[in-house]
């Protein structure tokens, strides 16, 4: 840190990303990224005359993206927001929104945390339920923004569209804003009730179903107005946050849907068999509809299992957390990574 | 606007972008960007390979492209950030260093105003001087942060190395934010003072000298205790800002250094026809070190030479400010953009 640096600032938490060790080839089965790698279609887009146009700025206005996004969930493009990341609008939400204080689960997405810090904003962290759930009725006229991931992360367990909806609606004064950055693995998204709550906002992610996780896309859907506001933070930070090849592999990215879809398919599938695999060996696996599981066994703690597995090639994440430190979030790969993960682990309980 | 946005926030005035109408094709002398693709090397780097691997996260670190940078300018990868443009970096700096106010010239980069209002930082205009030069005492012992665009925009002036020294040695305590983003066309960088003086941020861009305006990339250089601060506002904001395809496009473009040191002669020749030619037509010309010329003529007004410009298919961009109006900053393209320009010019003032 130097002397120069702004108090409130320096006392600061950052995020910790999840680890990318280059010591050796893992399976990756720790970020929630996706197995499998953009559509060729997507690939081919890219060609030597749209990297030729890298030498002029991006569209700041990111139409031709908004309208995709638009047709894709049957919204107008000025009910769509994109940006750098779903982190960017998360950020950029906390700070036009949290003003008077935001509440979240006490375990969800660590970064709602580092940003209510980073935003001086007083925030309320709102217990789970003991199967770890969302009591919605804990989300009743908060007086403050209310952030909820759908489903959540680590745990990986939905709300139903229709205890979301009673959480936006009893919330009229307050922005709720729901992040379904893992929604497309079998959750309701809330999307459709954008078009009635002015107070919704829906993030939603490439980085996870759609395999761009590395070209960083996020956006949002929601009130004209709530667009507006996200809109001018962006212009008053970084009006061209998007670059030309990520707004260019976003509207390709939309243009095959079906693949992603399909891909989907295959992830969910792949879950239920590590959810049945994992329980036959007796661990307690959270009902997930996201790509990836929550369990953890009275056989070997959290910790161990994630440092064993790391010594056999595989990463997944343990969070020394209270509440889940008996747990690991295991991202849910092929099915060829997830039966050498339960092979692995097999190992690990006979050793 | 909606009625849940921040009121502190609802009041600013965002940044405006240089246009970019759709209406036709026209003749881009707008934005200062480069009229050269980038170099074939770089473009053949954007591999299928590479494309496969936006599943996963981008390197946070960003190592490579810091490594690459640190060889390019002599300095160590402690002493290099990166960031989505050179405008995260700005927002960044002000945010981190800005908390007793920054001083910047009257007329300058625009966002610099933006980030002070932003981040509600007391800000202090200093007015060129009637040349439109810096007047570097104007500089000395401020109480505050110090901002300057070197060469300046839209003035294309640039600061000796000795008088940004000075400038940067008479206010030990406070952060000197040197911006280069048009420092290739002829300036003299500081880069070189950042082993010398803690308190000095030297910023720079992909967005000009290295075509690639549509692939965001800024980075910074200082003291490693500046860049930690900086790092740590990244992993409170967006530890994966820079995304998988511009780190690629970053080392590549590092590595192919001598192309685009020879599009710069090219821009630096054909300014100097420009300014020879403006100045045969009767126009005062600035001084120009960057990528763009600053121009008048008593014989046209700034705003009537804008519009008659874009009727004839050349976008220059006018500045509707105080003491600059009469000017229109003219970005330098091609040898052959810069003839059609000026005998697009003859016609009018002839007309």
């Amino acid at each position: 840190m130097s002397e120069f640096f702004n108090p409130r600032l320096a006392s600061l938490s950052a995020y910790t990303p999840g680890e990318q060790p280059r010591d050796k080839q893992y399976i990756k089965l720790n970020t929630n990224e996706s197995p499998f790698p953009p559509a060729p279609e997507v690939i081919k887009r890219v060609t030597e005359e749209a990297l030729g146009t890298l030498r002029l700025y991006c569209d700041p206005t990111a139409t031709a993206l908004k309208n995709a996004l638009a047709s894709r969930y049957g919204v107008k493009a000025e009910n769509v927001f994109v940006a750098n990341g779903s982190d960017d609008i998360l950020n950029f939400a906390f700070l036009a929104f949290g003003q008077s204080g935001v509440a979240f689960p006490d375990i969800s997405y660590g970064f709602y945390e580092v940003f209510a810090h980073f935003h001086g904003i007083p925030f309320e962290k709102i217990p789970l339920q003991e199967d770890f759930t969302v009591r919605k009725d804990d989300y009743f006229g908060k007086e403050k923004m209310v952030c909820i991931a759908n489903p959540n992360a680590p745990t990986g367990i939905a709300l139903s569209l229709s205890d979301t909806e009673d959480i936006v609606s009893r919330n009229p004064s307050r922005v709720v804003l729901i992040d379904e950055a893992y929604v497309d693995f079998g959750a309701q998204s809330c999307v459709s009730l954008t078009q009635k709550y002015k107070n919704l906002l829906c993030v939603g992610t490439f980085s996870k179903s759609r395999s761009m996780a590395g070209g960083r896309l996020g956006f949002a859907i929601a009130s004209k107005e709530l667009i507006t506001d996200l809109e001018k933070i962006k212009y008053s930070q970084n009006p061209y946050n998007v670059n030309t090849l990520t707004q260019l592999l976003g509207v390709a990215t939309l243009e095959n849907d079906g693949y992603y879809k399909e891909n989907c398919q295959k992830i969910i599938s792949a879950r239920r068999y590590t959810e049945k695999a994992l329980c036959a060996l007796g661990f307690t696996v959270l009902p997930s509809k996201a790509n990836f599981v929550f369990a953890k066994s009275e056989r070997i703690s959290g910790k161990e299992l994630y440092l064993r597995l790391k010594e056999k090639g595989i990463l997944v994440r343990h969070f020394d957390a209270p509440r889940i430190e008996a747990f690991n979030r295991i991202t849910v790969g092929t099915q060829e990574q997830m039966e050498l993960l339960v092979a692995k682990i097999t190992d690990i309980l006979a050793e």
